[in-house]
């Protein structure tokens, strides 16, 4: 049975915090950045507006960086939503008990993931979700916690403008595949896992990464002529748009135009530079760091494919370590317009929780597209298949094994970040958990929902 | 022919810093710890007395760090050993113009790398360098230094205690490969291109990587049964030793025996597990992302070799910036006892410089192993081989204009540094400038001297 009902570590964080003052979790809570509101001083360098296509220098690192007023501007809201203080809560949302801690963070909507969006009080109301219910079945037994529907304003801006951004700017699919980009629904799936983001320009910086993201992988390793033979040349090369060449005058010429030259690199090239105009330097490491990593994970999958390679289960799910989302919930702090600092980042506290938070969301990712990678060609490797043939398992039992280890790295990763929050409460580091946590949530949403690309086994 | 002489950016460093007063660059120029020299609080955690094996918890990052008083024992120092002051300077050493700033900087043997020694005045006498001349030849008209010859009681400790950690600690080689690790010469390395270690401890954290990165690279890449075909796989499960599997409670066990399971992952393990304990969170995180591009770049080689597809003379580069020194250099102030604060590693022009001084020493490499390579099976691609097949060039023309590209990026990552230190006058930026600088000398210094590995073509 799915455990619904607001994440737990939603309500952790908070009794962490508390130990140390209402007050650390009050700033971790407020939005740094939304229209008409100013950023705290803690809450590190203001977001410069992005220009697109951008020109700017690279941002300043925080100690150097001077806050700029705000001036971005978001997709208007409708005048006749209702203001969030009328909005019942649902019936799942976590109530915490009574107290002065709980008095600061319940709000109008009850805690959860609506608490990020606490500063919008003085702002005009939002809309709330869509009647309709999301669509889809959840796993049965898969831990995880339900999200609000996304704000559908911001989906429907967020989905008209990556879509220009893929079809126009870098030409990332051929027109033939636009039913393919729709399906993806990645306005939806960025929206409902960046639910603090102050505007729809944050919003783009992940959604043209998600998708560059995508159109490497299907271009370069699976679904659209890609192939393990040969990978780690591309992928190396298409790895400098992320992480620049410094080389000599008559031959770096040549690599910039290589950087235009194919769809994964012109899409690469281009969301990058957004983001670079957006993050810390030290941002930009920590996701080329990131996107290092699902790299040589990406080859590693390509090897054991080449050579018909079984792992065991240790070293599969070592691999999908790498092969992993992990660049996604990572930028998090970007998109929400503050910065998590790189030694703060660096902790390895905070590198068990992001690793932990990237295998749990990656497991689910095996799990839900079972049925679609059972209709590849060859053996496509995920968890489920991994165990049942190492373990001399049926399909049914290694798919409901592989549940049990998602939900142990759930709950290993809830911990975990209840166990940071407590020992380092700095406001900047628990919000960085809160938006890894809902990251977590949000993609789960996203997969459960996209009927389009998913369907569960008849396992139950 | 040769540029002898010192480093020019050993004199465009000072130059530049002396625009932000001299005591920026006296600070950058003395060590933050050696034995009996107290640190200065600018610069960053001391580093805790290296246990072998280690069992401390992870350091703490500099914000936190409550400098310790040094406890470290170094190698004695011959008694008999002349001080500084009555050794003479080298014929080719650059001598400043007279003023206050040159006074501090001159010192008792001139400026240069012998200036990262400066706090030993107080100490028993160094032993100066062996009478002998290093042997080897540079390659003519290779742009570089020359270094003064390393300190022979340390190249003989770590020398010794190398031995013992690979052939009893981690078993990285078999008995019968004994010779070619002694032809490696990797202490004498190691002390060339770290002067300014506080102790052997210290240098045994750089040692201990080198030689587990060329255990990896030759049972899994290269010289001793290595293949292209499955690398990804290799690669990835030896990269979980610098980089944790974060798992479930059945699997972990697994992985952790997997990195006992062979002489590249005994040898990362250990190698990183000593690394950690001295480094700082920030440190490791930074050393494990240059691994990461070093394993893409022997994956990106691999797939060329794999498909026999040969490069483009950039698209090389772009690999070669990759499967490249870089991690080397980057450790520089862990070995020195000190650190560069994350934020300031990750500016945009550190990175540039970063990448040149990794690149130009790269491809000194080539030019080094040239005729090395062209004994190994197939074809091996190198600057010079690519180059020549790329451009209809012949065998000598082709080395030639590899040479004209080495001598470029020199130049450039020389310009890059001077520029850096004058607009970002950190003592620990400067500081870490030069140790990058003098890493790019002592690389050079070792492939001259290595007879044992490298002759040169005959090209002139």
């Amino acid at each position: 049975m799915p455990d619904p009902g607001l994440s737990p570590l939603q309500s952790s964080l908070p009794a962490a915090a508390a130990r140390f003052g209402a007050h650390v979790l009050a700033q971790a809570l407020a939005p740094t950045r939304a229209e008409g509101v100013e950023a705290p001083a803690e809450a590190g360098p203001a977001l410069p507006p992005l220009p697109g296509p951008p020109s700017a220098p690279f941002a300043v690192p925080a100690a150097e960086a001077v806050p700029a007023p705000p001036d971005v501007v978001d997709v208007p809201l409708p005048a006749d939503a209702p203001a969030p203080a009328d909005v019942p809560a649902p019936a799942d949302v976590f109530v915490p008990e009574s107290g002065a801690l709980e008095r600061i963070l319940r709000g109008p909507t009850g805690l959860g993931t609506s608490g990020l969006y606490l500063a919008r009080r003085g702002e005009p109301p939002t809309p709330e979700s869509p009647a309709a219910p999301a669509e889809g079945t959840p796993i049965p037994g898969l831990y995880h916690h339900p999200v609000p529907e996304p704000d559908s304003a911001r989906v429907a801006e967020v989905s008209r403008r990556i879509k220009r951004w893929a079809v126009d700017e870098v030409q990332a699919y051929p027109p033939e595949w636009e039913d393919q980009f729709d399906g993806f629904s990645v306005g939806r799936y960025m929206v409902a896992c960046h639910p603090d983001a102050p505007t729809v320009d944050h919003l783009m910086l992940a959604t043209r990464l998600m998708v560059a993201e995508n159109v490497v992988d299907d271009v370069y390793c699976e679904d659209h002529g890609g192939s393990p033979v040969g990978l780690g040349g591309r992928l190396l090369l298409a790895h400098t748009a992320l992480d620049p060449v410094h080389t000599t005058q008559e031959y770096a010429p040549a690599w910039a135009e290589s950087l235009l030259s194919d769809a994964p690199r012109r899409s690469y090239r281009s969301a990058m530079e957004y983001f670079v105009q957006a993050a810390t330097p030290s941002q930009a490491d920590r996701f080329r760091h990131d996107m290092a990593r699902l790299h040589m994970g990406y080859l590693a999958e390509a090897a054991w494919a080449e050579t018909a390679y079984v792992p065991t289960v240790a070293e599969y799910l070592a691999m999908r370590q790498f092969n992993n989302f992990r660049p996604c919930p990572t930028i998090t702090d970007t998109v929400g317009g503050y910065e998590l600092p790189a030694d703060l980042h660096a902790l390895p506290g905070m590198q068990r929780v992001i690793a932990l938070a990237g295998n749990a969301t990656t497991i689910s990712n095996d799990l839900y597209s079972y049925t679609k990678e059972l209709e590849s060609p060859g053996l496509h490797l995920n968890l489920p298949v991994v165990i049942a043939q190492q373990e001399g398992l049926s399909d049914k039992e290694g798919y409901l094994k592989a549940v049990e280890v998602h939900n142990e790295l759930m709950h290993e990763f809830e911990a975990a970040a209840a166990e940071l929050a407590a020992a380092s409460p700095d406001p900047r580091l628990v919000r960085f958990l809160r938006g890894v946590a809902v990251w977590v949530d949000g993609n789960h949403y996203w997969h459960q929902t996209n009927t389009y690309r998913y369907s569960l086994p008849d396992f139950w």
